[in-house]
């Protein structure tokens, strides 16, 4: 491993500024580190490497980024002549490429970054592992026999393996920070708005869905957050600016921070993982140690019974009408055989939807967030909660024909309450199983404050520096 | 006519905190005119007049308009104990009742409003003239053989006929600016997300739906827009708040503002009204006149010929999920012939829409309101244009079972398409034909650009102050 490798953006930008290594050098050293370890990983399923090379060689934007060397998952996000596949077999087949870069390509790129390619994805992003049949199983860096988690889990084997320092990841239900809790990485939500999805989309999932980064290091996420935030032109609506830059809430003090501790399920019918419980209870104790006021507490409407159905609903509607612009894009049908069997009966869910059904489940989620709105307008300042209901299950496990399914929602009890009431919550790689392998924690502040969860990171990281630890497929 | 009635409610407030009146005298006042002239324009269709006199008796909260009377639409606002009926024979008959404020009541009620009851609208507010069956016609005081506008034409008229300084209104297509342009007030939508729609609601058709006042000063908009702007908890968007109170922007002077004008319908196969377009052309010259850059110009894609469709789509899809809401509500089926014709008609189409299709729309309008955005985007700060294609139409030409439909698609060029890209708009009563009826011309400023509304139009207001005019039923 090159001595480049452990350095997270911030240190790699640093050193493009101060001369002491040229963007070529950073992108080389990546494309190298990319060669040597994606073969056991399978992280990178599309490679730009000599169109990043000359990019690196040419005039690169002023950025605060400028030359650090980047990946793009496979969903959410189109880079002008390069393909989107959304983890599909008929996309692949079909050899798809974009016209244009998305908005927030163009902010990637104007901050100095360099895309070496695309990061691996669950087809269509609707699952917690990655292991698309279109593109084959990506594996941990902590373990190889284990899931990164997803659907953000190609980028969070890139940064985990440090081939990159840092790759987009995007968030509809949990996709941001199930894999940086499987992987080891810092990995924000940011809050509904914050980010662009634009041009071709103003929101999607209802809204459940938003770009972001995956990260080793709070800085980082933070750097990224301001690179990245901002409205764009016709958006339909805008979420208020941050007072300062995000970089400024590094290492600044949070004060005593009023922290409710969930350390199960919310639905008492879901078997707790104690492994992770105990881990909760212990960073609870850090957070009190660090003088903060943490009690067990949580909004009560976060275990409803009826939020998963309602969540399918929308998710499956959208599918249905992401297929059908897909279907005129391609002119011709996409049949359920082409999708895997979890997609065709979303799919098949989403095509029997009415759009008065569709708007009732909107309607139900927007109620719902009202009574999830109240705990944090109750008086707690955050909510710190696992991340999924267990640790990295081994491939296979959820993408198992019969049992899969059940499984994800066994697992998934934590993330997408956020995605639909559209709060800022960030996972930290705060503790690691006897085996080795991640647990995250969850942090999720109010609507619009990741200020509030960059100062609490970055003092969990000082109190408990986590970049230190290397995967072993770096022993 | 008394003396208070020509006063605005920042008038009526200001005696009240002077100590000159009570918010009694105010409250029987404003009550006397109510049965002084409604009977002859059918504006109020619910009272409350003892609960009303009790309020203004009682402690009243010390808010920026104490004692001020105030009327709320019979639509998109519950009022605990009073009825809401949508101008609905079905919620009328079953006697419906309220069984808590919405946010927006609680504000109006914290600034200190006494509401002295509802105000008419057409069924569902699906139209712009207000001729509901379930509570008949509500005439212009201007000329009580023509229509108010809609779909707040019963708080139009009422405002206009000055029984109340400022009611509460709502604009899902144009029902705020369409019933201000046809009764000689101003009528501001504001921006997507300004106002609270909750906890019911958080969007309605699609984020198109907004509340609002009309009223008869810009002072008196800048003021209500101050009491009732902010989020509210577990809101899924934040509108930007502004820099500083829109009160303080009434005659700050706005410099020199960059204006586009449109004389006439963007559809180029639409005919457009030469009394409308003359009008529009001599208010560009008072612009011009106080130091404006005026030239002709507009968005293109105003004239999108899918605009309406598409518009149709959600307005049908939301409908039917209102019905379907309501039919729970009630227990029981809610039959076509229950409604009127067009809504009837409007729900059978969004009972046959898919959710697919609903989200398609919505993509569409997404889409094009980056088109659409382009414009502001590329220098204009304000678009002054008609408010509707003509001049308020007698009653039943809107209403007419053959040919209304197409009527009001021919009069509704200028509104809906800031309902969709959530900008906000305002009409201002700058004219009246020769005979006497109003015309009014409206301003739209880029997304959360409420400010630069207010400065223009109370400059406007300054330059051709129209409050001094009487309509006729007042004579």
């Amino acid at each position: 491993m090159d001595e480049l490798a452990q350095m997270d953006a911030w240190g790699q930008a640093d050193l493009v500024r101060r001369g002491e290594v040229t963007p070529s050098e950073l992108v080389d050293a990546a494309i190298a580190r990319i060669e040597a370890v994606d073969p056991a990983l399978n992280a990178v399923i599309h490679r730009r490497f000599d169109a990043a090379r000359a990019e690196a060689a040419g005039p690169l934007p002023d950025g605060p980024l400028r030359g650090v060397p980047f990946l793009v998952k496979d969903l959410d996000l189109h880079i002008a002549g390069e393909p989107l596949h959304c983890g599909t077999r008929f996309l692949a087949d079909a050899g798809s490429t974009s016209a244009t870069d998305d908005t927030l390509t163009e902010r990637f790129r104007a901050a100095g970054l360099v895309i070496l390619g695309r990061t691996n994805t669950p087809e269509f992003g609707t699952t917690i592992t990655t292991e698309p049949v279109a593109a084959g199983p990506t594996r941990n860096p902590w373990n190889t026999e284990h899931s990164t988690g997803g659907s953000s889990g190609g980028s969070g084997a890139a940064v985990a393996s440090m081939m990159v320092p840092a790759a987009h990841a995007s968030d509809g239900g949990g996709s941001i920070r199930i894999p940086a809790s499987e992987c080891g990485l810092v990995g924000l939500k940011p809050t509904r708005g914050r980010t662009p999805l634009g041009p071709r989309y103003a929101e999607h999932w209802n809204g459940a869905v938003i770009n972001g980064v995956v990260t080793r290091s709070v800085r980082d996420t933070a750097l990224f957050l301001d690179v990245m935030s901002g409205p764009a032109p016709g958006d339909p609506f805008v979420t208020p600016p941050p007072a300062r830059p995000y970089v400024q809430q590094v290492g600044a003090d949070p004060g005593i921070v009023r922290i409710g501790l969930l350390d199960r399920p919310a639905q008492s019918d879901v078997v707790a993982d104690p492994v992770v419980g105990e881990t909760l209870r212990a960073v609870g104790g850090l957070l009190e140690n660090l003088g903060h006021r943490v009690e067990a507490s949580h909004p009560e409407a976060m275990g409803d019974p009826d939020f998963s159905r309602h969540f399918i609903t929308i998710m499956a509607a959208n599918l249905r009408a992401d297929l059908d612009e897909w279907e005129t894009t391609l002119g011709r049908t996409i049949g359920g055989d082409e999708l895997e069997p979890a997609n065709a009966m979303f799919a098949a869910i989403g095509g029997a939807t009415s759009a008065a059904d569709h708007l009732a489940a909107t309607r139900w989620q927007h109620r719902w967030a009202r009574r999830m709105a109240e705990w944090w307008d109750g008086g707690f300042d955050l909510l710190c909660c696992p991340v999924i209901n267990g640790t990295p299950p081994p491939l296979g496990w959820l993408s198992d024909p019969e049992k899969g399914l059940d499984r994800v929602t066994e697992l998934m009890q934590y993330t997408a309450q956020f995605n639909v009431t559209g709060q800022p919550a960030i996972s930290l790689p705060l503790a690691w199983t006897d085996d080795g392998l991640p647990i995250g924690i969850q942090l999720v502040a109010a609507f619009g404050r990741e200020d509030l969860l960059v100062r609490v990171a970055s003092e969990l990281q000082g109190a408990q520096d986590w970049t230190l630890r290397l995967p072993p497929v770096h022993a």
